[in-house]
């Protein structure tokens, strides 16, 4: 680095000057390349690719004919208005063709060239106005945002438009991602809507800072020095949920403190609010049940009591004084051990009804998590959710929406889809995914999320017959919801660059565009995602693409191939674990995968706990049957023998040493690719990753070694020949202990 | 920021160009500063003045003078020699001066010309070899250095040599902050070499990434992802602790966890050593003393034991094959819980010499915390250490240190400097300095605490008569010791700016500075700070020293004055807590402040438990006389009547009241002061350092009023009319609580 730059910047400043003083552009540009590269390497310690900088990244382009398009395309700005959201988009727009084109346009008054960029809406620029985008901006919606090639004044123009000036700034990040990925943008004719109202993250951040299931550092909440200092990072934070289209966001964790719901807390509640205004995001907390004895002093906290019924509209009268936009509690009640309305004998949907009463008057709505199962366990934990809540379709105030994990386990490396969706025609089902990856690998293990959201998305419930999709459910489109939701569990810490493993920013990023559009394929999302992240290198993005879109599977390989599930370590949930067989009996592994020396899952077909009695027909009797059951669900659904034959010819057990062996190998072939990468994008977070791919293999050899050689004092069948040894014996990873994994 | 660049850039592009087309240099720079700005706009996420760069910023000289002094002297580098220390050396010499000049030095390998730079020893460097340094050379000692301007082939030169490579970097650094700092570079005749042997930092870090009283985010120490993942961060950390001249640093908190001593984290604990190495600072450890047993199946900790003593030996060994230049163990032991010696009937002498044998063919040291106090408190706690150590001097084996706190509580505001210096003639006593602000305001007080080290380092034991001073006995020099040291308890973390707040980066600054060169001045130690962390500007210098060299006396003015200690807030130690008086006695605040109707104060005369009688003549006399004791320690030594009349001719309750407003007055000031500063540095530190301000000053008045409102219940005086009076009850500051306060 250093001496490239040492050598070359003299010489090329001083013949530059001396041949094509006129040729200042070009010059300037040579320059820019070479001092920023210079200083770069002055700065004592680098100002490094860390990462920070996410996918909202505006540098230089460098392909010529690209960049003389776009610089011929687009000249200049025409943008009126001045609302804190208009503002922001403005600055986004400058500074982001300002970086990509390495010039700055000019903001103009009027349209008197080809290549002005008009953006507003009708009310804050009358040239928007002028341009009859009635049409148009109705079909955007509320959010939605339209982008048109467009004649003005006969002049070409590229307009950006919507009905309010949150559309706006979501359109200005998409015009801005069409140059990030190097699109044509000459003929463009966009109109781009929101299918999901509430685009959510859950945070499940602690106030001691503590992120529960978080592998990305500690929580970006400084409740210490909150309300007066305001770390930058707060509005970095709103600003990327912005660009992919997240409107709101849950600070606290659903195993949820009372003391986040009192006035020197909800004072720094309001100021974050505050800082993410401007880019449409809202915030939310999680209400703990028992507030009203906690803190309220309160006897009870029985939903039919008067009192507090009275304390809770209070205390939402309260946080709307703090933040007149806030959007509503998130809820985790009678589930691992949290109060709820089942503690006073009451049900779900009163518990609920309670809540949503308090913040309707304020345009405040309730998420009531579907997550329960009883401690007692009287049923298969994977039919409880549905035995709970079905009975209480119709129950709930309209401003309540049920938040449902999208299997009926616990994201899982794969679960079918929750039965759930589809059975509750008259409430609005909201989608809970998991970013944070609690279960697959930690921020240490390279997994493209994405092809899981997308496989629950598309599922097919046949709650109306074919074509019910999930994605339909919870977009509202099948039963006429005009409220709908979706929320992802975040995998945002303060790690420097925000989600730990480069790759798991690609998840946070997935999980909006999703949101925003569930429609769009994980392939579009990963080749945008690339390019923004990383280099429009064409020798990297496809390689790197194919390892993004395969990852996910290569993991329930080494994890959880087959339908096996829940087979992590105790607690911390690192590792495998399939020992697993003290405490609670449904938080061990054993509960889960059944094996004894005839065969290994769980049947939940008619003959066992007849969960798949809780899908719809065909759905039902597909999972039901040994016979037609897809075999990524096949020990998920049933009880099957060792020596069953499998679609591959093999036997089960040979298909499972054949799974765990190939996602190992899989691994080592994502390392492979990654290296041949080298130099096509920075150092620093090749090695990043380089690093983690290397962690990422020796984890993946560990559950490999550590499931077949438990599973095998079952099966008692031998590991065929044709496979590398276990290097270990099952009692080294039995005994292996992990007091400090991170999570918890 | 972004309208200023993007006006001025093209104008000043175009007008440069066709005016001095030849005048290729300052028009470089001109569009080197020109476009850096224009870059830092351009990053989407702003690489913001985010403090990471701590000190060793190098960024280009703007005074023009001095530019072309130093461009005219320093022209060329002859640096021989490929060690992993050198390379370091050499890397930073280039960068910096890159940095610094705005052009990469050519290295030469003759001297040709005057203005070249000669670095390097004897052994690496022939032309150092040949310019006969031997006794300057000798003079610096094993890791100092020396800078010389002389003639070399008749040609005016610079040099850099040391005995020793790591003595080599060491002058690197101290020449590059002469730049940094704007000195005259024309006539340099520099010999610097340590006072003290070992200067390490005490990280008080846990092995789940928690802290122990840290306030600027969790563990550096990504254990988890140790050893694969070596974040850069670990060089950076490295880097500055060499650039100050810190040598060793202990990972792993006091309170120590026995897991780390296993091969699984030996393992880690490798890689960190290896990334420290080439920048000359060492790894060292917390031993458990019960780790024979916890780790090692043995029944029993014995010191005395033959199995024990085994089992230590092969564990050191085992260690040293991991890291061949583990520096030792750091041991507390006995004392506030930890096991210790004494659980075996065993002295702590027979204690440390356990694991000074395990260490000692290996050239380990053992540092053995005096920091010592019985469960069952026999005796005012201030005495207690000296009791149990000063009967075994010369009894522990010649790699056995005593590392001493500053004074003989534990790191308060203002405390007397420790009994044990200078009596325990026989043994080394290594300094223990606390950095991280577990008494001072956590992260968010600006406190400069180099004048608290300076008041101790400078104080008189008298233990050899008149002279016999602090520093002397740490050093080594007054009683012939060539084994010394002296320890920082940490303040890094993993906050962007390592520190937390942008000045507590002053204090990590000044422990180095000092454990270097323990008769450098505050002053200096402030001003050349100031200048390499922010700007060499003399109109924000001048003002901003004064508020770093007043604001420790401002503290202690409005949190513990006049010898008072020990009043904060029970456990997290945040806030002021004079009430506290449940659990153990000596864990509260009543313990220490002692007031009654009759006054207030801890007696420690003669007539009281008599601490004094631990210091030599006169000082036991000056603390042990009310007429004689300094009035910063009055309360420590004495129990005051309210009525007491102060050299100021208030009363002792007067004086209280003044001090405790005048601090706030204090801080009150410095927030105007920095006001004034505004535009002087970047915003984003600027702003940090203004909303630290404001909490400084919220929680200064809540120190005062909780203080003087408590201690009134006993005076029954009134806070004298010209003082605002409380806005809060003592009633309401006693029933706040902070149940996630940081740092523990």
């Amino acid at each position: 680095m250093q001496k490239k730059y040492a050598v070359k910047m003299p010489n090329k400043l001083k013949c530059k000057i001396l041949r094509d003083s006129h040729n200042a552009k070009l010059f300037s540009l040579i320059i820019i390349l070479v001092v920023i590269g210079e200083f770069l390497v002055l700065c004592g310690f680098a100002q490094a690719e860390d990462g920070y900088r996410l996918w909202l990244r505006y540098d230089l382009i460098t392909e010529a004919e690209k960049l003389s398009a776009y610089k011929t395309a687009f000249i200049a700005i025409n943008m009126e208005g001045n609302s804190p959201t208009l503002n922001t988009a403005r600055k986004e727009l400058s500074n982001g063709l300002a970086g990509l084109l390495g010039t700055r346009l000019a903001f103009v008054q009027a349209i008197t060239k080809h290549g002005v960029i008009v953006v507003g809406t009708p009310q804050s620029s009358p040239m928007i106005a002028a341009l009859n985008l009635q049409k148009k901006l109705h079909a955007a919606g509320e959010e939605g945002f339209i982008i048109h090639s467009m004649n003005a004044n006969g002049k070409k123009c590229t307009v950006i438009a919507a009905q309010n000036d949150i559309g706006v700034l979501y359109g200005v990040f998409h015009f801005l991602r069409l140059l990030q990925t190097r699109q044509d943008i000459n003929v463009l004719s966009i109109i781009s809507t929101p299918k999901i109202k509430l685009r959510l993250l859950n945070h499940w951040d602690n106030l001691d800072g503590s992120v529960e299931r978080g592998y990305a550092g500690t929580s970006l909440w400084d409740w210490h020095k909150l309300p007066d200092y305001i770390s930058p990072r707060y509005k970095d934070y709103a600003r990327a949920n912005a660009s992919i289209g997240i409107n709101g966001t849950v600070l606290t964790n659903v195993n949820a403190n009372a003391m986040v719901l009192t006035a020197r807390y909800l004072e720094k509640v309001a100021a974050l609010a505050e800082v993410f205004r401007p880019y449409g995001l809202k915030v939310y907390l999680t209400a703990r049940f028992s507030a009203p004895v906690e803190i309220g002093g309160l006897p009870t906290a029985d939903p039919l009591d008067a009192q507090v019924r009275a304390w809770w509209r209070h205390k939402a009268d309260e946080i709307y004084r703090f933040i007149p936009d806030f959007g509503g509690f998130l809820v985790k009640a009678n589930s691992e051990g949290q109060p709820g309305p089942q503690n006073y004998g009451r049900t779900h949907a009163e518990g609920a009804n309670l809540l949503a009463e308090a913040v309707a008057p304020h345009g405040g709505v309730v998420m009531w998590r579907a997550f329960v199962y009883d401690n007692n366990m009287p049923e298969d934990r994977a039919k409880q959710a549905y035995n709970e809540f079905k009975p209480l379709d119709g129950k709930y105030r309209n401003n309540v929406l049920i938040q449902v994990k999208n299997g009926p386990i616990d994201f899982q490396p794969r679960e079918p889809f929750h039965p759930l969706f589809g059975v509750m025609p008259r409430t609005p089902l909201m989608m809970e995914f998991q970013i944070t990856q609690e279960y697959l690998g930690f921020a240490t293990h390279l997994v493209y999320l994405a092809p899981l959201f997308k496989e629950v998305l598309d599922a097919d419930t046949y709650a109306h017959g074919e074509g019910s999709l999930v994605a339909n459910v919870i977009d509202g489109k099948l039963d006429q919801h005009t409220l709908s939701g979706i929320a992802g569990v975040s995998n945002i810490g303060d790690d420097r660059n925000w989600c730990g493993h480069p790759f798991a920013q690609a998840n946070w990023f997935a999980f909006g565009r999703l949101a925003w559009d569930h429609r769009q394929t994980a392939e579009i999302i990963a080749d945008d995602w690339l390019r923004m992240t990383f280099t429009n290198n064409e020798k990297f993005i496809a390689p790197a693409q194919s390892m993004l879109l395969a990852s996910r599977e290569i993991t329930v390989n080494y994890m959880t191939p087959l339908g096996l599930h829940h087979l992590m370590g105790w607690s911390h949930h690192y590792g495998p674990g399939p020992w697993i067989d003290q405490g609670r009996a449904d938080w061990t592994s054993v509960y889960y995968h059944r094996a004894d020396s005839l065969g290994i899952g769980f049947n939940r077909s008619p003959s066992g706990s007849d969960a798949v009695g809780q899908y719809f027909f065909p759905v039902r009797q597909k999972f039901g049957d040994l016979a037609t059951c897809p075999e990524p669900y096949l020990l998920w659904f049933h009880h099957v023998p060792w020596q069953h034959k499998m679609k591959s010819g093999r036997t089960l057990w040979e298909e499972l040493c054949f799974k765990y062996y190939s996602g190992v190998d899989s691994v080592r072939a994502m390392r492979k690719t990654w290296e041949t990468l080298a130099g096509m994008i920075d150092d620093e977070r090749f090695s990043h990753v380089q690093a983690l791919l290397k962690i990422q293999e020796q984890e993946a050899v560990w559950w490999r070694n550590a499931c077949l050689l438990y599973f095998q004092t079952f099966s008692k069948l031998p590991i065929p020949q044709e496979y590398e040894k276990p290097d270990r014996t099952l009692e080294y990873y039995m005994q292996l202990k992990f007091p400090y994994a991170p999570g918890i």
